[in-house]
C-alpha cells in the first residue's frame, strides 16, 4: 500500500526574513548534536557559507544570538546553541508536533479521500 | 514595528507525490471562485498546462475527481470542483486554521523571543 503522510511546515517571518524555518530548524538541530556548524552544515549538505548565512539572519531577527563559540572543555573550538537557541529551537518543533495533534481527526478525514 | 507572522503549510504525500499543498489548494480554491481553470490559472500567475498538470496529479491520488465540467445552465463551459473537491479543499483550510488555534500559546513564546 503506498504511504500517506501528512507534513505540516511552519515559518516565522520577521517582515520579509525568514526568522526560523524548516532549513533552520535543521542546522540548529545539527549544530546542537554535532557541536560544529562545519559538521552540521556537512551533515546537511549546505555549504558553511550558507550555513552562516542562516545564522546570520537567525541572529538579525532574534533578540539574543542562537550560537555560541564553547572555549575549554571537551568541545574546545566547538560551537553550541546558546540558551535562546536551544528555546527556539524547541519551540518550533513543538509547532509541528502540537499542530499533527490538533489536526489528526482531520487527517483521517482526508485518508479517506484517498486512493 | 515589523510584522511577525506565523505561517503554517501542509503537505499531504501519497507516496513521492504531493496530493494536496498550498499550491493546490490555492488552485481548487480559484477554480471554485472563478468557475473556469483558466481563470484560475490566470489569477495565480500560472500557465494552463501547469493548471492541468497540478489537477491531474490531484485526480490520481484521491479516489473521486476534484473538478467536473458544468454544463448548461449560467456557468455553461465552466468547471466546477465535485463534492469531492469541494470537501478535499475544506478539509485542506481546516489543517491550517486548527494548527494556527493550537500553536497560539507556543507562539507567543516564540514572539517574545523574536526582536
Amino acid at each position: 500500500m503506498t504511504k500517506k503522510t501528512l507534513r505540516p511546515r511552519f515559518r516565522v517571518f520577521r517582515g520579509r526574513e525568514i526568522a526560523i524555518g524548516p532549513g533552520k530548524a535543521d542546522l540548529l538541530k545539527a549544530i546542537s548534536e554535532t557541536g560544529s556548524i562545519n559538521q552540521a552544515a556537512r551533515k546537511l549538505n549546505m555549504s558553511y557559507m550558507r550555513a552562516w548565512k542562516l545564522i546570520r539572519t537567525m541572529n538579525v531577527c532574534f533578540r539574543h544570538p542562537v550560537i555560541v563559540a564553547s572555549r575549554g572543555g571537551k568541545k574546545k573550538g566547538g560551537t553550541q546553541l546558546t540558551p535562546s537557541g536551544t528555546r527556539i529551537l524547541e519551540l518550533y518543533q513543538r509547532l509541528e508536533t502540537e499542530s499533527i495533534q490538533a489536526t489528526n481527526k482531520i487527517w483521517k478525514q482526508l485518508l479517506q479521500e484517498l486512493r
